[in-house]
C-alpha cells in the first residue's frame, strides 16, 4: 500500500488528541449520569424514508448497498443517520412498552452527512445529545432541566466559554399573530435569515410575504431584543402587542432564563435572544442554540428545543425537549489550530526501566504492583542505556521512570523536575493530577 | 409513523442493557490503559479497494453512495469497515511519522458486515481490539504481552469464563515442511477445517492435496495435541519430526503458554491447541482464538495473532501482534437469553421526593448537593403521593428515596430494605457498590 492520505471531511485524531476527545466524552457522560440520564446507542442505519422526511438534509444522506446484493446497484433502503434525533424518535416508538417515562437519555455517537466539508462541518462527526421524553404530556420544568444539565456539562469542559441563546416559538408566533401577520410560520422562516441577510432585505422579504411596512418593522424590532436576564419581557411589552400565546411564551422564556441563573458563569453565558427561530418546523416552544465564544464563525455548535410530538404511533404521542452538542465541531478546529493539546501520547504514568533482559520479570512485577494501585504503566521495550530509556519516556510525555537498582532497591524519577526518590511499588502513587493526560488550552490569537 | 420493528442483524439495547455494555467497555478500557495502550478511533469508512483485498469478507461489505451524487447509483468508492484491523493498518501508515513506536493501541468501535444474521453474528457489532505495532522489528515478548493484557481484561468482565487457545504458524508450517509436505500453506487451509469436518474427511482432503497416507496421519496427529501447560512440546517431539522452523515455533508457543501462567484462573483458561490454524493468510507466528466456555456454539468470540507485515508502504514495514474481542458477539446472546441483566434502568442512585410543587427548589438543592458528592440522582417529576413516588423509584431500580420533612429535616430510605434514617445532603453517600447498576449473571440452563 502506498502512504494513504487523509479523507476530506472524515477527521481522525492522533492518540494524544483522541485522549482529549475521550476526556470530553467522559466529562459529558459523568454530568449527564449525575442528573439521571441513561446512555443509549442506536444503530448507524435508518430506513431511507425516515431519513428523508426532513427536507433540509435529504440530499446529504449516505445510502447503503450490500456488495453482494443481487441486483446491480440495488440500495438496501437504508442510510446512515445524519443526526441522533431521528434514530431516537424511532427507538422510543419501537421500545415504548419497555421504557419508563419520563425517559431521560443521553447519546454520544457518530453521525454522517454528505455535505461539502469545511472547518467545523464534517462528513463524519461525533455529537452528544440529551433529551427528556414523556408520554402524552411533558411538564415545562424539563425545558429548564435540559438547559441546566447541558450548561453544567459544557462548563466542565476544557473549552472556550459557551453562549446559550434561548428563545420561544410561542412567544414569536404569538407576537406575529398579535400584529395580524397572515402566515406566522412564513414569518419565522424569514426572520431565521437575519444572521445571513441585512435587516432591510429581511424587511423586504416580510413585505413580500404580505406584511405591511409597520408589521415588518414590529417583527424586526422584536428580533433586536436580547438580554442576559428577564428584562426582555418589559422590552417586548413596550412594543404594545397583545396575544395569549405571546404571554405564554414570555412566561416560559423567562422561566428558562431564570432557571439558568445558577449555571451562569464566565464559562457559560445564557441569553434570551428573540431573533433566534431555528428553521426546523418541529419545535413548538423553547428553542436553544449554543455558540462557542470567539468562534462564532463556526456558527452554532449545538442546539435543540421542545417538540410536542417528537414521535407518535397514532395511539400515543411522545413530547420531548433536548439539546445537542457538537463534539467534532468544536474539538477538531481547536485541535487542528493547535489551541487544544495534551501532554501525553500514551496513558502510561510510569515507564519501568529495564536493567537487562534477565531482569524483565522484576520490572514486570513492579508494573503489576503499580497497576494494582490503578497506575497505568509500561515496561521498557529493551535494556537500552538508561539515558535512552528516559528519552523514550520523554518523547511520549510519560512523567515518571522507575529504576530497580543492582541491590534490588527501587527509585522513581520525575523526569520533568529531575527529582528522584526511593519508592515502594506496592504503595507508591503519583499525585492525582498525573494520573491522566493534562489537556492544555491556548488562547486564540 | 407506525410502530417500527427491529432490524434483523442490528441489535439495539434497552437502557438497562446498555448499562451492562457500557460497564464492559469501561472495564476493557481501564485494563488496556493500565497497560499503556492508547485509545484511538478510526473513521467508519475505508476505500473499497482496501476492503476487498481480503477475499474472505469481500462479499459482505456495505458500499456507500451519497444520495446527491450526480450519476444515478454511482458509488463513492468507500465502504464501511468490517473489522478494525484494515483501518488500523491504514492509520499506522498514514500517521507513521507522528506516532511513537512501539505503538500500543486499543480500539473499541463498531464494524459492519452484510452477512446473514444469526445469534452472535450481527450486521452491526462492537468489538475491542488491542495491537502492538513496531517499525521493522517487533520483539517476541509482545506476543506474550497482548495475551496477558487481554486475559486480564476479560477476567475482569461479568461474563462466563473464557478459553484462550494458542498455536503458532511457524510450529505447524515447520512440522509440515519437516514431513515433506509439498505445499504447507495448503495443509494449513485444510487442517483449519477440522472444526467443521470429521478427521477422515480431512485426511482425504490432505491426500488429495498430494500428501501420503502417512504424512496425512502425521498432520492429524499433530492437530490432536493440546495442553494447558508446556507438555505439548514433548508430545510434538514424540512424533519424531525435525525442522528448524518447528523448533522456533515450539519455543515461541511454550513462551506464550508459560508467560500466561500468572493470568490463568477459573475465569480464564489458556491452552496450547495445535489444531488451531486461523484461515487468514497474514498471520506469521503466534495465533489466538477465544471461546466462551459453555457457549462454544457461538464459535470463536475473539482472535488474533502476529503478522510480520501488518502494513508496509514500500519503505518501511510495520509488524504487529494483536487480539480482538467481540463485545456484541458475547453480550447480545447473553442479554437476549436473560442470562445477563442489570438492576437499574437509570443511573440515578437517589430519587429526591417532592412534597409539593412549591418545594421544588428545596428538592433541587438536595439533588445538587448529592451530585456534588458524585451521587447520580433525580428529582420527582411531580408531587404525587409518596407511595407513588416510591413506586416510581422501584420501577426504575433506584435504590434510595430522599424525603424532606415539613420541619425541613432530611431522611433517606433504602427502598430495598425499608430502612430509613436521617441524613445530611452535604455529606451522605451510599455504599460504593450502589453507585453503579449491578450486573447480574445467571447460569446457562
Amino acid at each position: 500500500m502506498n502512504k494513504p492520505t487523509p479523507l476530506s471531511g472524515f477527521p481522525e485524531l492522533l492518540p494524544e488528541h483522541r485522549a482529549i476527545e475521550q476526556q470530553v466524552i467522559d466529562t459529558l457522560r459523568r454530568v449527564f449520569e449525575l442528573h439521571g440520564f441513561a446512555g443509549i446507542e442506536t444503530r448507524a442505519t435508518e430506513p431511507l424514508d425516515q431519513l428523508l422526511r426532513k427536507g433540509e438534509t435529504s440530499k446529504e444522506v449516505y445510502v447503503l448497498r450490500r456488495l453482494q446484493a443481487e441486483a446491480e446497484g440495488a440500495d438496501s433502503g437504508m442510510g446512515l443517520h445524519f443526526d441522533l434525533t431521528v434514530p431516537f424518535a424511532r427507538y422510543v416508538l419501537e421500545n415504548a412498552g419497555k421504557l419508563e417515562f419520563p425517559f431521560r437519555r443521553y447519546q454520544i455517537q457518530k453521525a454522517w452527512r454528505g455535505e461539502r466539508p469545511q472547518e467545523g462541518r464534517y462528513r463524519e462527526f461525533t455529537q452528544a445529545d440529551i433529551d427528556v421524553v414523556m408520554k402524552d404530556d411533558l411538564p415545562f420544568h424539563f425545558d429548564v432541566e435540559v438547559a441546566r444539565v447541558m450548561a453544567e456539562a459544557l462548563s466542565a469542559l476544557p473549552l472556550p466559554p459557551m453562549r446559550l441563546r434561548v428563545n420561544n416559538r410561542k412567544l414569536i408566533e404569538g407576537f406575529y399573530r398579535g400584529i395580524g401577520a397572515p402566515d406566522p410560520a412564513a414569518v419565522i422562516t424569514i426572520i431565521d435569515k437575519l444572521d445571513k441577510l441585512p435587516a432591510e432585505q429581511v424587511a423586504t422579504l416580510l413585505r413580500e410575504a404580505g406584511l405591511s411596512g409597520e408589521q415588518a418593522d414590529q417583527c424586526l424590532a422584536l428580533a433586536t431584543i436580547s438580554s442576559a436576564d428577564t428584562s426582555f419581557v418589559d422590552q417586548v411589552r413596550a412594543l404594545g402587542v397583545e396575544h395569549d400565546l405571546l404571554e405564554t411564551g414570555l412566561a416560559e422564556l423567562a422561566a428558562v432564563i431564570d432557571g439558568c441563573s445558577a449555571v451562569r458563569s464566565e464559562q457559560f453565558e445564557v441569553e434570551a435572544s428573540l431573533s433566534l427561530a431555528r428553521g426546523l418546523d418541529y419545535y413548538t416552544g423553547t428553542v436553544f442554540e449554543i455558540y462557542m465564544v470567539g468562534y462564532e464563525f463556526l456558527k452554532s455548535v449545538g442546539g435543540g428545543g421542545r417538540y410536542d410530538a417528537l414521535a407518535s404511533d397514532g395511539k400515543n404521542t411522545y413530547p420531548g425537549v433536548g439539546i445537542s452538542f457538537g463534539i467534532s465541531r468544536t474539538l477538531v478546529p481547536l485541535i487542528s489550530r493547535g489551541l487544544l493539546s495534551s501532554d501525553r501520547k500514551v496513558p502510561s504514568v510510569v515507564l519501568v526501566a529495564l536493567a537487562d533482559e534477565e531482569s524483565r520479570p522484576a520490572s514486570d512485577a513492579v508494573a503489576t504492583a503499580l497497576r494494582g494501585s490503578g497506575v497505568p504503566c509500561e515496561v521498557a521495550v529493551s535494556a537500552q542505556k538508561f539515558g535512552k530509556q528516559i528519552r523514550y519516556a520523554e518523547r511520549r510525555g510519560i512523567p515518571y521512570v522507575w529504576f530497580i537498582g543492582a541491590d534490588g532497591g527501587h527509585e522513581v524519577k520525575d523526569i520533568r523536575s529531575g527529582e528522584q526518590s526511593t519508592a515502594d511499588p506496592a504503595s507508591w502513587s503519583p499525585p492525582e493530577s498525573d494520573l491522566r493526560p493534562t489537556v492544555v488550552r491556548a488562547e486564540n490569537q
